[in-house]
């Protein structure tokens, strides 16, 4: 099945909101072993509209619309969708019970007249269960339409409630996503000198694809063949040392996973990364069973009073230096008593670089019951990319520490 | 100018990774008082970047390409340019020049060669200061193409070294994007009850826009006017008692320049949060200033030997409650020695809930010299946006709090 999006919203291109309803789309697809062939993002503007929906249409079977639904003179997408299909808009009965019941079940009275009691002759309502604006479904032939509202909430619940309901997935050729994620090398290397019949050996099961990625190459194949007969094709290949995931699951699922698997608390020391390790960890379901916390210490106080890092190691070494990381992570094993403990003290930038602890410099600690090990390392970058960057290699060194441990 | 982006890479179609440099290219030309009319994505396919190149060329003045620049076969931008343009590719001295230096700056040594010497007739090779693969110009007419790599980390750092030398962003018509932004009145109020002619009265000035955010309504308006006649115009309606900001700025920064300004330190305790509250503050450079730390207490026992709030309170009425939240901001502000301590305690789902605590639920409290207050929230959405949602009452609660103190 080829499917396309729409995504209407003037804010999206002018920098105001980053858009992220095409990546839950292509995740959601994912599952059901499909995929997203193009999208368009366009302003709330009827010309650009048309021509995106014309040749949308043109091209795939399904368009997911999302955006413009709202109550606001410039939320155009029901209009646009009517002009379109040359339908005229119409007060619908449907219309109004569905918005009704959306505006009940968040506490609110449904005033009269609304626009949302107005719909596209032929057009079927869908339910919000996390807003106000209904969606609209519409069937022409073999060609599906949904639209539902740009606000992300809104758009994954009601893609959740609607779409697998009203659009045959399963029915069309399964795609597998096989994705191996690895670490180490970078992707010239990997293709020219490492494997290189590796490339035309996996396209004999899809199209490959290679992508630099945070902290190394993710390998990708899509293919109607089974994950497992990559997977164990790759490993038998000078690849497979450098491979740390088969499989799409995120660093902080497998940290998650093996530590609950090997019954292990761990918690972090935060300087450069200011929580960034915590919060990340504890967007996986299920995290409080093994992350007990993270001290954020960002001025040297908090180092030295919840973390016990000694004054006198401040002077010598300063805040990024190994000792300090050593302190740090010792010390935040003792305070959250945890069975391990990640440090991190490093320069995020813009400033605060010199020649020695360039903008980029990252100290890294690791402490367990059977001592410490620090490493240091450098990253290029901006700001929020290095904080990134820093919180992977830390998180890193906490899933090899894992890997290695016996159960507790 | 009529700005259009071209982003190609499947990876973004298949929900592996989420496009984020639209939102950045976006938040660039509007320092340039500039706006992208139009954006395609599409995967690694010939046909459809044919495509994708041909609507946008007939509909902006400046393409920006992104993705698909690197060495291995996937990445096929540069031959579907020459393709498209009708030129062939060929040798280029300027070009292995380029990507010689790019090797250099990053320590590698440039390998013989290799692809990224070869460049479609024409075309400019551009410099890449933080990464491998060099960029391409090309100027047909008044049409100009950019084709950038698809790495956040490279395409920003290039966009800002070219773009501005290569196009005359200030020769044309200056758009103002003027943001006003609101909190406790939903959209429908504040158009259809509060202030009937604001939008046509607004409209004066050029395209309105309503949009929704995470805390409330941020009303647009794309004019050439200046702000701030726009500002006093809003200033005078009844809409004035529910904005919190005139202009963009997060409320990061708000809080920060805030802070300075009346020389205030403050902290943070986070449970529910876990750390996100402190990454949000320090994204923003110049946070140390007056960011001291954070204690990330996921687990009870950190609340209690860290934040010493008492055992008999987390017995009596849980981890989630008003009186939990009180002893951990009046313990963080003791621990980190900050002017200002914010708690939050809450229940980010999707397991953990109750009827009486149902998941959504956040209790925050702030601590000062002057004492501490406490409130209780409920939010909807799943465990990522909730996070979200949280951070923003707390940040939200320390902006008030500052706003209110006399300077230290």
């Amino acid at each position: 099945m080829r499917i396309g999006m729409l995504i209407i919203g003037s804010e999206l291109l002018q920098g105001k909101q980053l858009e992220a309803n095409l990546h839950f789309l292509g995740g959601f697809l994912r599952t059901y072993h499909q995929e997203v062939t193009a999208a368009q993002i366009v302003s709330d503007k009827k010309s650009l509209i048309q021509e995106a929906l014309k040749s949308l249409y043109q091209n795939v079977d399904l368009v997911v619309v999302c955006g413009g639904l709202g109550p606001t003179p410039d939320d155009i997408t029901k209009s646009e969708l009517a002009n379109f299909f040359n339908k005229p808009i119409r007060y619908s009965q449907s219309a109004e019970e569905v918005a009704r019941e959306n505006y009940q079940r968040m506490g609110k009275v449904y005033p009269d007249q609304h626009t949302y009691s107005q719909l596209p002759e032929g057009f079927t309502p869908l339910s919000n269960n996390a807003g106000f604006a209904p969606g609209l479904w519409f069937q022409d032939g073999t060609h599906t339409l949904i639209a539902l509202p740009g606000v992300p909430r809104e758009f994954r619940q009601m893609l959740e409630d609607h779409l697998p309901r009203l659009v045959q997935l399963q029915n069309t050729q399964r795609l597998n996503l096989v994705t191996v994620r690895t670490k180490g090398i970078p992707e010239e290397k990997i293709f020219q000198d490492l494997c290189p019949s590796l490339w035309s050996e996996l396209e004999k099961f899809g199209e490959v694809s290679s992508l630099p990625q945070l902290m190394g190459v993710d390998v990708g194949v899509k293919t109607t063949s089974s994950p497992e007969i990559i997977y164990q094709m790759i490993a038998r290949t000078a690849l497979a040392p450098y491979v740390w995931s088969y499989g799409m699951k995120s660093l902080e699922e497998k940290i998650i996973e093996l530590a609950a698997e090997k019954k292990m608390t761990f918690g972090f020391a935060e300087s450069c990364t200011a929580g960034l390790c915590a919060h990340r960890i504890t967007n996986v379901s299920g995290a409080s069973q093994v992350f007990w916390g993270s001290v954020v210490s960002y001025d040297n106080t908090v180092k030295k009073n919840l973390l016990k890092v000694k004054p006198q190691t401040l002077l010598d070494h300063g805040a990024v230096s190994l000792e300090c990381a050593a302190e740090m992570a010792l010390g935040a094993r003792e305070a959250l008593g945890v069975d391990v403990a990640i440090s991190l003290t490093g320069i995020a930038g813009p400033g605060g670089g010199s020649i020695q602890k360039p903008v980029g410099t990252v100290c890294i600690a690791v402490a367990t019951s059977g001592g410490h090990q620090t490493k240091i390392l450098n990253f290029k970058g901006d700001r929020e990319n290095l904080k990134l960057r820093f919180s992977q290699a830390g998180l890193y060194l906490l899933w090899e520490t894992l890997s290695e441990m016996t159960c507790a």
